[in-house]
């Protein structure tokens, strides 16, 4: 009777980190190319084409032990979080759940939602390279409505309530819109943020903040013998001094054998109102990653990050992830 | 060869919520008609009709990814964590579980265990409504011990250890007596508490607080067209000042196609010794809860929330709440 | 497709408790003689003997639903979080796993890895009891390999990296040799310690702490009526004020019926330098432990906990421990 489903990923990476500006760690990390989680989901059929669906999700970190992103801070089921139903109409859901802009930059990118290798990830959302998007990759209290798959076609509106809390200012919302037509993929996404999320750059960052507008666009073109990705996208951020940030990506995945050489780059320009020589991040990473089985593969990566005026960081590391 | 069984309930709600004396908030909620939990539990069977159970069971926020009720300060395994034996001679718990007085609360009206918009179980629970019952709605260090079923009469006995912390008094006991016969249902419950639970109103909030004894009697019956609803309890808390709470519940459910009409009134007067104009809290909670399926149902609710020199409060939601 | 399996163990025991030097007290209590935890894990087959492994673990409190071994200090998932491969080769584990000296701890005494009863689990790990060894039952950040077993005879070795924070001097590294052939069954054991646990005796405790070096020996003989155990072990702190522990256990498991009795000796003595009337811990537990089922079994415990100087403790417990 009972129709819950257990999964989940581990992500353990070993190697040698630096980021731009940083000492050298040799180290054993969770969660670098994926961020390892558990889940529980169910869906049930109500008849009509309606259905009940859930997700209740927690990250943890296979390294430590140590429960969601950050231990102590961060939320218990931070990945997912919520209850809905689906039909005719779209889907619907409420609870904590992944904001369309994030959706749009894991996919268009080859290295995913990886928050320890991918140059769009990390300069989206990873707070130590300078880029200053607020509201964390989950949004809680929140409302997604899913059109359904019309010609490839299908948009996401989410909206995070305000709750009247001293610290929020109002609403977030956010949307994006997909085209997914044979080899080739598109996206616009945007969303507009006035309360502060779990983790990620916190608002206290941004004295007078008023709020933060992000776009961005992505495609992706699939050759056969290499797929191709392109983004870009610009975050500005209202406050006593605005903060304009400037994202492009491009990225590429050559299929070989049972796995895919894979490499990133990304240009950030941060560009805070009255200051002389903005700084710039570039980041370059490429890997290998080979699939031992369709849920399991193990990796090589490098990645270069550099940040104008820090000595530059360089990252060697191995790792395997598994899909349960 | 494992008998694990993983379960649970997702409940969201999201409309204007405003306690009395309280201001407006719109926002979205979770387990407001029944606290969203993921659980896993098993049962053995031994030989002879003897069974081994447990069940172990985690409250989680579906709206902002949280554990627990109050994520940092609740337990993680707050709504179950106990493992026993059943056989002819009844059931026998070990850990934390339910007070009896707060299983009868429960089956005796129309919200059933809602601490969002049962009347009762704001009432005898929810500390912000003036209620002082102290020890929260599981007990730790508990063993229980449930009488088999005999014509329809069952009993249920629980003490919780005092363990000789600096903060404990002595052991909390409780006990209910439950009658199913047909159409109609009986309930007595009583506790004594001496120990600070988890959550739930605190003993340092009553100086000089001695123990607290609480009683309650229910009575339910299904006319068919409408089952009826009602209830009566006094909780007396020694202390340098004494309070004693009288409360009387009445509510109604009345089966309309795949749904229910539902209707809940709550008068609770606060008696602290030595003060005039006591005063008296009076909850109303009337709803429509309308079954998807037996596991899925979506309701609306509109509770109205006086309490004496306070504004009264208005509260609207609709919800969706989901088994699993 | 999913291919995870939930499992775990409840124990939950009450009676009188009382260590050497403290007060009596009666509780109930969790874990005592296994620690209670919930645990998914799973196995792929990657084809030619290859598989993928992982185990994810989290310690709970069964009498008080608390999460992990001390809520709030210890790790979510402090059992077991790792992923690896196994095969031909052996097996090697990513994350957090136990330690090869713990492991060859209980396996060679008469009560397993019970850090509620068992003198040998006591005297090495439980830090209320003198003993000074460091850096936890479970080791963060560690990379384990695991050789093939060759003609009764395995190895482990084990690396938890130090990660250069500031609290960490270096890595920790442990090994094991098991040999089982028949009734007899031998180990030997060792450990450097460099970089702090997440629980057990902190490093703080030894001003001018470099290294922790341990070792132990142990041997098991079944004869059929009964089965003995022995084992030896030095633990050696190099501190400003160097500290050696030498722990001698001795135990035995008379089976009788569908249950066993289980008797477990240990002297330890902690020999601080420059320190007169070194203090001797001297532990003795007897019990019978009753199979219900394969499962489930019940037990009844006596401990008698002497240390110098100190008043003696007994404790008299009766308990119930459920697999699922």
């Amino acid at each position: 009777q009972s129709s819950v489903q257990t999964y989940g990923l581990f992500d353990v990476s070993a190697g040698q980190f630096q980021n731009a500006g940083a000492t050298k760690v040799r180290r054993l990390d969770s969660g670098n190319l994926s961020t390892s989680y558990l889940g529980f989901k169910g869906t049930e059929d109500l008849g009509g084409g309606l259905r009940a669906n859930f997700a209740l999700e927690t990250f943890f970190l296979a390294d430590t032990g140590g429960a969601s992103r950050v231990p102590g801070v961060d939320v218990f089921w931070a990945r997912n979080a919520w209850v809905g139903l689906s039909g005719d109409f779209g889907a619907l859901k409420l609870g904590r759940a992944g904001p369309p802009l994030f959706v749009s930059t894991l996919i268009f990118n080859a290295f995913g939602d990886s928050f320890g290798y991918s140059p769009s990830i990390r300069q989206y959302y990873n707070a130590p390279y300078g880029t200053p998007l607020i509201g964390d990759s989950g949004w809680n209290n929140a409302i997604t409505y899913s059109t359904p798959n019309v010609g490839g076609v299908s948009a996401n509106l989410m909206m995070q309530l305000g709750e009247g809390a001293a610290t929020a200012k109002g609403r977030n919302v956010g949307a994006n819109v997909l085209y997914f037509g044979g080899p080739l993929a598109l996206t616009g996404a945007w969303q507009q943020v006035k309360a502060q999320g779990v983790l990620g750059r916190g608002i206290a960052a941004f004295p007078g903040f008023q709020k933060q507008d992000a776009y961005q666009f992505g495609a992706s073109y699939d050759f056969g013998v290499v797929k191709l990705f392109g983004q870009y996208g610009v975050i500005k951020t209202d406050a006593f001094t605005d903060v304009k940030v400037t994202n492009a990506h491009l990225s590429a995945s050559v299929p070989i054998g049972n796995g895919a050489v894979l490499a990133s780059y990304g240009h950030s320009k941060i560009d805070t109102a009255g200051v002389a020589n903005d700084p710039v991040s570039k980041m370059l990473t490429v890997g290998y990653d080979h699939f031992l089985s369709k849920r399991t593969d193990v990796y090589a990566i490098y990645m270069n990050d550099k940040y104008t005026r820090l000595s530059t960081g360089n990252t060697f590391a191995v790792g395997i992830r598994h899909k349960f």
